[in-house]
């Protein structure tokens, strides 16, 4: 498959288990809730349940660790009857505050790539989740002078992408965007007219997850972020 | 005083307690709080301990609603020692998605402003907490449509305000920022050669208070919102 990204000034970069590590501190945690509450269910009705609980509040939290932390403490209510123990929702309180301020892990060739990219293209990292939680991993992962510019959004839909590429000035068919997830990172902006790279995490949240026949073939999937320094000049 | 405001070409307007009541939920969920936990603590002490709590976390859970949450549950274990019932622990989740999903109740005179002044300034709105919750106010607030740009912060601070404004390409010069909150709105900006009008709303959180000597002369303060459009012209 060839595409040309030849129109391509700006390059927009997905920062949760794109640039660092991220999904994997979720299941470990999601681990941790389940051993909490293994008196009340399996880990497979927990693991639902949580699930369940954490889609039906995303409309009023989303996206982020503090909606998470919320949706443990009301899942272990519910699965537990009200019998969880005042202590297991202190260690789930303890849980979300250890991922909040959690080291961060930079994924393979990041900055090897970043490095190569910056002089070519305006670099801009595009998350949503948490405002402060998204500006502190990137302080942490030292990449910040990489970038022109961050932006948080609330949600990573065509109409996310629409207002933001008015609003700086990008026309879309200059944009390219590279991400790990298929939903937020690659499709939406196959819709508006910009370009996109999926290079796949091996940990994907089921609500991230698409169906095999939503894809096109007009995007590349890469294996490592590096090879896009082979299709990039 | 007579301040010059023939420079300005961009106004800020804070979002809470500038365009619409907020800091009034938060009294009433603290008043529904001390409540729940009435047989641990006086009221006063419960006050303090929240806010306590609140500032303790502020580092690790930034501004706003959940943030709030997560530590009214902390506290309320924290007071009971541990011996919060489940049921008062589901009603403080119940009492936060309360707030999240409250009506907006514009302040008196705001629609007015904006639309005096929308065709003769640049309008944005900048405000902090959490994300999703201040863009979901402002689509409730049939407000959108008369400013050019929402930006949430992470913090209010000078570093905060000068990258924003740089960001966007305004000269600090030419920015007006009007909000209820000394310590937020008007001081930091003040300090970077920017402009900016104090209109305190009845009720102000303790951490938003600032000492009086901390004040200068280099600001105007306004009863009402409307008071503005004797300045701007």
């Amino acid at each position: 498959m060839e595409i040309d990204y030849s129109n391509i000034k700006v390059i927009g970069f997905d920062a949760d288990d794109t640039l660092w590590v991220n999904e994997t501190y979720f299941r470990d945690t999601e681990e941790k809730f389940a051993n909490l509450l293994d008196q009340y269910e399996t880990k497979n009705q927990i693991d639902q349940e949580l699930f369940k609980t954490e889609i039906k509040n995303l409309e009023l939290y989303g996206y982020g660790i503090k909606g998470f932390m919320l949706s443990m403490i009301e899942s272990a209510l519910d699965l537990s009857n009200n019998k969880v123990s005042q202590t297991t929702i202190q260690e789930i309180l303890n849980l979300g505050k250890e991922m909040l301020s959690h080291p961060v892990e930079l994924l393979d060739g990041v900055e090897e790539v970043l490095l190569a990219l910056k002089d070519k293209y305006r670099l801009i990292v595009l998350t949503k989740g948490d405002l402060l939680d998204q500006e502190r991993k990137l302080e942490k992962s030292g990449l910040s002078s990489y970038f022109h510019h961050v932006e948080v959004l609330s949600d990573k839909k065509e109409d996310n992408y629409k207002n933001l590429l008015e609003h700086l000035g990008i026309p879309s068919d200059e944009f390219l965007m590279i991400g790990n997830s298929l939903k937020s990172d690659v499709l939406p902006l196959l819709n508006i007219g910009a370009k996109a790279v999926h290079i796949p995490f091996h940990t994907t949240w089921q609500h991230e997850e698409v169906r095999q026949e939503d894809h096109d073939n007009s995007h590349q999937t890469l294996n490592v972020i590096t090879d896009i320094l082979k299709y990039l000049k």
